[in-house]
């Protein structure tokens, strides 16, 4: 499949590595054609199927697009890309809005909005899922590296489009438990619970952590 | 132990009658001496340790406070308690600080502040530790329904006091699995993940879960 990943920080390349593994056909967006952090990307994982350009080519290219932009970026980004690369398409929102002109963990929308809200109003022909902002890059795509069976989430409007999303994390990351929180609005509790997160981070001293979700 | 309870909605009357079936004398405070709730609860509990009045009554009597008001509230029910009748003593918050005056859940306080470091910055000689307040209040006390050693959160200033709380979720409640997040900032991220765990109540259909962090 082709994909389009929106980002070349740390999750992008993370994420895209992976993709280009199992065999998809991946290109990694930015502000400039030639990002040096996508080139070295490109070099690192050695393959015809792994390659780069800005962010509208990286939209049109995938069928399927991942948003791995900084969350204070993201909107911007997105309008950049335009409505028309996003029509009807999957987008899969990674990104948390981390307010980085700040002193500390705050994001830059919470409490009655959210990140994944404000893309799916400002593209509502497009297909929004929030996932995996919940966990380190490496966790996203490895969770079977944490025993038992964590839980990765889903917020979204459209159920085809979460059921495809569940699809996805199931059979190209590894995830066997996957909760779907609702519609897009349970995108706040998932962006809140970053600052939560990463008290819990500190806390265990680990990167590669995640929350299971128990009941009785 | 004498203990003081603050608020008599269903969170401070579940802790107060654990309280007392375990041996300790418990006063549940109200804004009126005689709170219909109060009242129910003790005859109901129908011990001579189980006692009520006002929130300044319970405030006083105990050398614990819990602090089970609604956390739109809190902040005006410790002020008329008054900082003499908290100085020195351990304050354990329960409290969510919820805005009942939205519609949906949403929080009063969040992001850049929570209601437990006000409620420390209020009343600095008090020695305040948020808690138990991820989970619903059965949970709390009977930790062990839910299988796995779930996880309980301990924020706060004073290293001692954190480890006083630790013994009473550990001995009293039966809590095995405690994290310590850190200083009183630490509550924004348990406060803000309210609305994550409201999501996945919602998911889970169950009231009575938790999470458990686990790491590889």
């Amino acid at each position: 499949m082709e994909i389009g990943i929106l980002g070349t920080g740390m999750v992008g390349r993370t994420i895209g590595s992976k993709l280009v593994q199992i065999g998809h056909q991946v290109m990694l967006g930015s502000r400039d054609a030639a990002n040096p952090k996508a080139i070295a990307w490109a070099n690192k994982v050695s393959s015809p199927h792994a390659l780069y350009g800005t962010f509208k080519n990286a939209a049109e290219f995938g069928e399927i697009i991942f948003n791995c932009t900084l969350g204070s970026a993201s909107l911007d980004v997105l309008l950049q890309v335009g409505a028309k690369n996003l029509k009807d398409k999957l987008l899969i929102d990674v990104s948390n809005p981390i307010d980085y002109s700040s002193e500390g963990l705050t994001l830059t929308v919470c409490n009655t909005d959210s990140l994944g809200e404000q893309i799916q109003r400002a593209f509502p022909e497009t297909r929004v899922v929030k996932t995996l902002n919940t966990m380190n890059c490496n966790m996203m795509i490895e969770p079977d590296k944490v025993p038992g069976r964590t839980n990765v989430f889903v917020s979204g409007n459209d159920p085809k489009a979460k059921e495809a999303v569940a699809e996805i994390l199931r059979d190209w990351f590894g995830w066997k438990s996957i909760i779907d929180l609702g519609d897009i609005t349970t995108s706040r509790g998932v962006e809140m619970y970053l600052v939560f997160w990463s008290s819990i981070r500190h806390a265990v001293t680990a990167d590669r952590f995640n929350i299971k979700v128990m009941t009785s």
